[in-house]
């Protein structure tokens, strides 16, 4: 019987796995240059901190989190995303307390979500995130935008856009809430179910509703931007301030909002329009919050973030036929022909590769002609091959695949020879 | 209330992360040289992969498997092992049908185990290994075991050793269960209660027992080596040989033994000779297998692997004192004075970070006086003070911390400047 992959996960082989190494490897030089540095947590986590940390009313922890009891009988909790955790190392290794501050962390790996899978959405997808803890300065803001932006405009695409918004202070969102309420409150029996809770709740979240998108109330309802107070509508100004400085374009759209009451100020998005991206535009979103790290155990400080899926930039690259500079071939193919030679072949492959060189050989008896099928079907730019004569001689016959010349080498200068070759003399 | 990683989980924090990310691209480096591709398979599993592909009767099965229901009522599992996962990539993925075999694999990442946490050993651990699939060729064991060995010695550790055996084909390992079982029969009732099953279930096992090991009957306990049969013994004798060829040094141990009936022929492990290293010895283990894949849904196809805990490697390099070259440092850090000049550092930053330089600046606010301390501190190669008088003159300010030396330098060709100093003009 045969056993697959749990649905919503998958399989990164080679020819594809070389593709996120790249991905992979630019991220983090990204992050070296805006000197964020990685943080690991760990795969899963204690449920308690994500009903605080993400929380409890959200989707997220309602109805797709991955919870389990481990073995001592403790609620567990496969991570549904990063900061959560980022938060509970900064408070439980007492890193607010060190000297070098904001804390500028960036993380890679598996996040979980029990959803419907579909095309850029899978139970297990990776996120790369960064989060700027201990600092309130519009400039952190603007090196966010600035990072977040160039992780995709670095890797080659051109139809990125980045949407901002501000959410204000906690002052500001509560007059922008009582405006909503009122704004709202007439049209409350026309509403969807949902929206009736949220204008109780949290209205801010009414603006979010898909089913209700096109009432006519939603038109005219109340701007974030119109209750923003004088300390946010500065810091919000101070914000796109840097980012024209830097020379960065952004839409301002006051609709861009998020549910939780951590979120304050900057909010934004990163949306794909590339054409044939299909419906999933929104390829990462943050912002600045405050209040978590007090949720968790540490003391007041406010911070900033932004996580994207690596599976929705792939799909995003794919979409504009961006061709990442990933080599898949080999360098060297060595052919042994008789049993003598092939342990000397031996020898020298694990030679070449102590080198640096990177080479193959049969393993499966092969006769000479299969194996130079083989060296060409692995995109082989050299290919060397060692008979009894040759070796009685001391030499190897090395063919450059690309030009077709050939050549023979001493067996004991041949490492030089290559290292030669592939450097191009460098 | 505090809330902290589960318990036998770790924070990699920076400091520590970048060794991390140094061994991890040393080792992709040496699977590159050897031609083995990166393989990502997904965190869990159903559950039965394992039951099968680990073993039903295995300590880590029975005891040690973080198994829960998915909200879809579906028994998974947190990977314990990467083989399995592997090996039900390879026949879910077809890949048994492709023309380059063998398939050659490397994977790295967490696995889980739940076990008592000690020195060396996490419930959340990351694993490294390679499998190769497809060949019984004895050159590709030589190839793994100096993969495997290279692994450490390639990151400067001296204290390593490869221990050796042969568990022999089918015929030969029965032949030497029925030799076991006549040689414990008579003792039988002296052995512990485990041992008595093991008698009975899987013989060999007994060689492992930890309770057992000083009975009078463990020392004269038929080897293996005697009951290999011809073509085991010379499989044995060409691994070997290839190994002499290559200049690898091992030692043979016959009381080597791996408990499930799936490995034959090759089975090692890698120890660490270090002083002061602790108690666990084995820094990894692998060896050939068959009838895993068939097990798994596959054609008949055997393979060997090997995997090693980083977590226990880089307690092997601590305990010889290596030093991992691994620069903690900053490139630049760039100094503002006054508003005008915050803005044009903020673009000046954003620019040199996009010319490939690695920079920072003060977001808190500070004062001239402790910008330079926090500088310092970061341990920064260059600070950059740009005040209003500067800016006006259209120059910045260029210390270099390991002279001293100070320099003005225009502003319109600080980027090149600073490129030409971070690479020695290169």
């Amino acid at each position: 019987m045969n056993i697959n992959a749990p649905r919503g996960t998958q399989d990164i082989l080679p020819g594809t796995s070389e593709k996120w190494q790249y991905v992979e490897k630019q991220l983090a030089d990204l992050c070296r240059r805006y000197h964020y540095k990685e943080i690991r947590t760990p795969i899963f986590e204690h449920t308690e901190l994500f009903q605080r940390g993400v929380g409890d009313s959200t989707d997220i922890v309602q109805k797709e989190m991955y919870t389990f009891e481990d073995r001592g009988g403790r609620s567990v909790t496969l991570r549904p995303e990063g900061t959560a955790s980022v938060v509970r190392s900064y408070v439980q290794n007492k890193v607010y307390g060190l000297p070098n501050q904001p804390t500028k962390y960036y993380y890679m790996g598996p996040m979980f979500r029990y959803e419907r899978p579909q095309q850029g959405r899978m139970r297990q997808f990776v996120q790369f995130g960064i989060e700027a803890l201990g600092s309130d300065d519009p400039a952190i803001d603007a090196e966010v935008l600035s990072l977040a932006l160039n992780s995709y405009k670095e890797l080659g695409l051109q139809s990125v856009k980045l949407v901002l918004n501000s959410l204000g202070d906690q002052e500001s969102r509560e007059a922008h809430r009582q405006a909503l309420i009122k704004h709202f409150d007439p049209h409350r029996e026309e509403l969807c179910s949902d929206c009736q809770i949220r204008l109780d709740q949290n209205p801010l979240r009414v603006l979010d509703c898909k089913k209700d998108r096109d009432h006519p109330a939603m038109e005219a309802a109340p701007s974030i931007l119109e209750y923003l107070n004088d300390y946010s509508k500065d810091y919000f100004e101070r914000v796109k301030q840097y980012l024209d400085v830097m020379g960065i374009d952004y839409e301002i759209d006051p609709n861009l909002v998020r549910g939780l009451d951590y979120y304050n100020h900057t909010a934004f998005e990163i949306m794909s329009e590339a054409e044939g991206f299909g419906a999933i535009t929104t390829l990462s979103g943050g912002g600045r919050y405050t209040g978590l790290v007090k949720e968790v155990g540490g003391p007041e400080t406010s911070g900033i973030g932004f996580a994207m899926s690596i599976e929705r930039l792939l799909m995003a690259l794919e979409a504009e036929g961006v061709v990442l500079p990933v080599d898949e071939g080999l360098e060297c193919f060595i052919v042994a022909l008789g049993e003598q030679a092939e342990r000397a072949v031996i020898k020298l492959t694990d030679e070449l590769r102590r080198a640096g060189i990177q080479v193959d050989k049969d393993y499966l008896g092969k006769k000479m002609k299969a194996q130079f099928k083989a060296a060409d079907r692995l995109g082989s730019k050299y290919v060397l091959v060692l008979g009894e004569q040759e070796l009685e001689n001391g030499v190897i016959n090395v063919k450059d695949m690309t030009t077709g010349d050939q050549k023979e080498v001493a067996l004991d200068s041949v490492i030089d020879y290559m290292k030669e070759e592939l450097t191009g003399g460098e």
